[in-house]
């Protein structure tokens, strides 16, 4: 794991070989400089190390590899050469400029190119009557930060808003990822591959590898104030395939509806819908979900955050806890406890999971996404004893199960402790990033209120005045920086918004990027902006992944 | 890759540190005996040494590991202590005993063993009345191989069959295991974790990694006679998932039936059920599939086999190729072609895919699950245009895209070549199994005719009288010998037979296994077994995978 003095980043940048994932064992031998320039220009185009950062001084970072200082002094002048960095004396090697071709766009093309039917000899089975809205494989393909946020979000936003080209990434729902621990990951697949038995690499237990489930058993124990048998978990492909999941098995009960909080995540009501569920809006005050509200939805489930609300922040209090655990007892009703980042918290103790009071009543989903990275897709589900056969079943005819191999890693990191470790690591982090932001929305959003910053990765910015937060959105992303407008994640009608992710940026990159979000605030405002433009005459009843 | 002279593995046993997949460098400083004494005992345990093998002479596996001659005497002196090797002097070093706990028992518990909603006072949401028949979790957890032969079989019965213990194991489904590059998989899986930008670790294309979409592209064009754009590539967690998200689309359109062959695997029967179609069926001759019979059952859309039948191995000729072109063309029907072995072909000229001559009404699916390992859960899907939007659609909202890494990983092995060069290990060694295989059958089941051996993974036995296969798979099972019944395959009633895979086994436990079918056979014959019991009145209108 990544033990490096993430906290010291900012100034200096936290730098040396250990945050840069540098391992000169890795370096072919005699070409050492031209591999540590590379693993350099990684760091600056992945955002490590941002422009304005200081590189580590040769000496030390000669020492943490055991190289020759003219080894590193080397590749420092191959990048002063490029442009990328330059030398201050006393002020030590400051990045610059980072590479033209910025990873993004060579790596990920303009998103889901896919070609609709239409004319062409397709088959001539029944033309469907799916529409494809504006905002959907179009706007991906034609990224204009206007038709991105004007159009009603359609099934793709999140895709065309990811591969929208945006120099500051401020969308929240993502941990730091160049904080992965990408030697301890390899060391314990070589551990893993080393062990396994050929079997092994056959069709597995759909429910998911015996040894991930006793370790998210223990995790969940240590971690989350409740230990099931490993028997009760089924290891998903994440939260978003959970819902899925749940909601199939759900659908075939009769179940039509399940109430969701408002605000609440576009992406969870989207994929609610595709598998067929309503989501009647139950508004959220101080003390999280009214729970006289969803009492009169009639809804049969309710889809909860309740460790820390998405996108508020609120946490749901004790009160509303045993009214809540009123409501699930006497009316039948299930609670789906989306733990999604429930492991981050900086200023308060920890919040038990609801599952732990509510064992019967309770569907609990987690994930690795904001604890490691999402592109792992790794998730656990934690029913009641009534739904597991069928949620076996689901799981079973979606996939045949998770991919094994990563599942018996994260065993072993989640049973070493390292898991741990990088939790405390990303905390350190991301507290750092969180005061970052919050200091420059005091400078640059003078007016904004700042909510949710006690825990998790990204916080909700709210104005008083009324505007079309889209159209805020909108014009931050023509400045270079990418957020959500809060009015997405509402079906009913509130204050604009902005939801801002903090843990995935470098402080200089979200001082930065807070300092353009005021510019594009100004402009808004100046311009008149497009005022009390109903959120919820703008998005009915659709919604799109913060992406878990 | 692994380069080993897998050929000659059945008599000395294609023995070496390759094969046997060791690496020296993994070895404890000062404890090489132990750890190559350790991984030998893995080897047997795994069947990659099965016993009567012979252990490579010292002085060689001495020389291919660069260690001393001393290293490897002493390991194999730890071995003969244990019982598991014996020396017989100019004879070498022959492996006669297993370790007593069986991989397969101590790495998966016995099944899915979820307790089914009842008594408990679980939610009140409505009951539903799914119903859990015999040979579901009752059969994993007791797993009697009468009652997981005899009971119609369940969603789970894969998954029961899979848990049952047995010495040899003739499911078919699955290639070498033991030949999976592990070594080549690390190394590559180092240099991805190496180039790759920290955001590649967020969410990234439901459609799949631009890098692997690519090299499918690329693989299909060099093995399976069609090109398509890497924009038309949708990678999915297996065949099984690509079997889901196609049937939740159609659904959608209004289908509710896909034909498919009969027999066919009960396994994609299962699945189609689950997603709501119905499988006519459609019976196969010599020439593949009857397209006069499939005109008949009206169904709009129907899943093949072309290359290779499931089970029957039939390739489809060349005049039912067009017929089945007038079909689709005529009736604007779909064609569904599981290209799942296509690549593992020993007697005969390759067949190119349907899809190569009829891309506006094939959707193609394929898959490393035969190529490499199942447990790896990656497959592609390349659908007419228009269904892809649809598609993609689905396929976020099931998981939000397959894991990133292992999808890298698989580009650079299929860039590289080094796929190509494992299929090449793979057909050698699969051959020499299936020539051992049916040299077996001639011996131990000389009424029996063998089908289907010309490509594969699998052959099927058919015997002329009539009796119930799955008494002959229980009375197998219980001899220690594990396979599935033909019958279990077939929607109409038919000869009874066997499904018997070769490839993953050992030439020495194929020639054991078979000779155990003979003896059960012998005994179920004796004993008059179960005639005549129509295997469509036992299995209705449900089937399982043979996985995918």
């Amino acid at each position: 794991m990544n033990r490096s003095n993430g906290d010291a980043g900012n100034r200096s940048i936290a730098a040396g070989a250990d945050f840069l994932q540098l391992n000169i064992a890795e370096a072919p031998a005699g070409r050492m400089s031209e591999w540590l320039a590379d693993r350099l220009r990684h760091a600056i185009a992945d955002g490590s190390l941002p422009v304005g950062s200081r590189l580590p001084a040769t000496r030390v970072l000669a020492g943490e590899l055991r190289v020759s200082r003219g080894v590193v002094t080397e590749a420092y002048q191959r990048l002063t050469e490029d442009g990328h960095v330059v030398g201050r004396r006393r002020g030590g090697t400051i990045v610059v400029a980072a590479p033209l071709t910025t990873p993004q766009a060579s790596a990920r093309p303009a998103g889901p190119g896919v070609v609709k039917r239409g004319s062409s000899p397709g088959p001539l089975l029944r033309e469907p009557e799916r529409r494809r809205v504006a905002g959907g494989p179009g706007a991906a393909e034609d990224p204009e930060p206007e038709a991105l946020f004007t159009a009603r979000p359609g099934p793709d936003v999140f895709d065309a808003l990811r591969a929208a080209p945006a120099r500051i990434d401020l969308s929240p729902g993502v941990p730091d990822l160049a904080a992965f621990p990408r030697t301890a990951w390899l060391r314990t697949e070589r551990a893993v591959l080393n062990d396994l038995f050929a079997r092994d690499l056959g069709y597995g237990d759909p429910r998911g590898a015996p040894e991930l489930r006793r370790a998210v058993a223990d995790w969940l124990a240590r971690n989350r104030g409740f230990r099931p048998d490993p028997d009760e978990v089924l290891v998903t492909s994440g939260t978003a395939q959970a819902l899925g999941l749940l909601g199939q098995v759900l659908h075939g009960d009769g179940v039509r509806a399940m109430a969701v909080e408002d605000p609440c995540s576009l992406g969870a009501r989207q994929h609610l819908h595709q598998h067929r569920l309503t989501t009647p809006p139950v508004p959220v005050d101080g003390d999280g979900v009214r729970v006289d509200a969803l009492r009169a939805t009639g809804a049969p489930a309710v889809l909860l955050t309740p460790a820390h609300q998405f996108p508020t922040g609120v946490v749901l209090s004790g009160a509303r806890r045993r009214e809540l655990m009123r409501w699930a007892v006497g009316e039948g009703g299930l609670v789906v406890e989306d733990d999604y980042d429930a492991e981050h918290r900086y200023d308060r103790p920890p919040v038990p999971a609801l599952r732990s009071v509510l064992a019967e009543h309770v569907c609990y989903a987690g994930s690795v996404s904001k604890l490691l990275a999402p592109a792992l897709r790794i998730g656990w589900m934690i029913a009641p004893r009534a739904y597991r056969g069928d949620l076996v079943d689901a799981k079973r005819y979606a996939d045949l199960g998770n991919a094994t191999l990563p599942q018996l890693v994260l065993a072993r990191l989640m049973d070493s402790g390292a898991m741990e470790r990088h939790l405390r690591l990303l905390r350190r982090r991301h507290r750092q990033r969180r005061d970052a932001m919050i200091a420059a929305i005091r400078t640059h959003l003078p007016g904004a209120v700042v909510g949710g910053a006690a825990a998790g990765l990204h916080l909700t910015v709210m104005f008083g005045s009324r505007f079309d937060d889209t159209a805020l959105a909108a014009a931050a992303l023509a400045r270079g920086v990418k957020t959500q407008p809060l009015s997405w994640h509402r079906q009913s009608p509130g204050p604009p918004g902005l939801v801002l992710g903090y843990a995935a940026g470098t402080p200089t990159g979200i001082a930065e990027g807070v300092a353009l979000l005021g510019a594009a605030l100004r402009g808004q405002t100046a311009c008149g902006g497009r005022r009390a433009h109903s959120p919820s005459a703008k998005v009915p009843n659709r919604a799109g992944p913060v992406g878990r």
